[in-house]
């Protein structure tokens, strides 16, 4: 496991988030539960990740309410790992970083997955920030700031 | 640093782009320069994190080409680090993150720092993802096409 101070108290929620699942093996267990793995050994081959340090992880994803233990879904003794609706709630993190990679980590022309619309087929619009009037924003509209203290 | 295998030929962003800032101190510093920091002592202060460490994740955020070095704003000797176009287009992975950790990592009234529109003061909307006709779209609208191999 990465050696980390835990932010968990702070008044960042950018930091909070992190420190729940602010490490990339977690980040892409939570991309394949999304794509529908659920079992031990799909994330594992999926990954390519040691089983310690996928059941740590998994371990840790569940006391952090992000996944649930759920009975297998076709019957069989297994038990599978569930998305609870916390950890749906991290598409758009996931939705996020897809976007940043294909903008800036791809050659064009150089083949990827991509994320589309189940009922169409066509590709997901970009995510834009919003003022809450509607307008789009950029970075340099905003500013972050803190409690009282 | 994390050991980690790289995954940055694979055809899936997320994955690609973890291989860049999957790690949390990398988007705790990637948060700080969106927050004005530029200076390595503003990082080590605002982080509390060991010289080593930050030197090597700011280097290694200068070979990804999601920072630069820049002459000092003042004018002084001091080096500083900058975001690059490619380090300000992880903004929306930020306020992702940020918006996940409010939903689901605070008790409500509890203290934390707020995302604001600097001209009217009030907090951004939330992210949406939304199909190309706008139509809103959640996770289970969506599905993850991987290219022919």
């Amino acid at each position: 496991m990465v050696k980390r101070i835990s932010f968990g108290n702070v008044d960042c929620p950018v930091a909070r988030a992190l420190d729940v699942i602010g490490d990339w093996w977690s980040l892409l267990i939570i991309r394949d539960a999304l794509d529908g793995a659920r079992r031990f050994g799909e994330f594992q081959n999926g990954l390519g990740i040691a089983k310690g340090m996928l059941s740590t992880r998994l371990r840790n994803l569940v006391e952090s309410g992000v996944l649930e233990m759920a009975p297998a879904s076709d019957g069989s003794a297994y038990r599978e790992y569930a998305l609870t609706e916390k950890g749906r709630g991290l598409f758009l993190v996931i939705v996020a970083l897809r976007q940043w990679g294909e903008d800036h980590l791809y050659q064009i022309n150089e083949p990827r997955s991509l994320l589309v619309e189940t009922e169409t087929g066509a590709q997901v619009a970009r995510l834009e920030l919003q003022a809450q009037t509607g307008r789009p924003m950029t970075w340099s509209d905003t500013r972050v700031v803190r409690p009282a203290s």
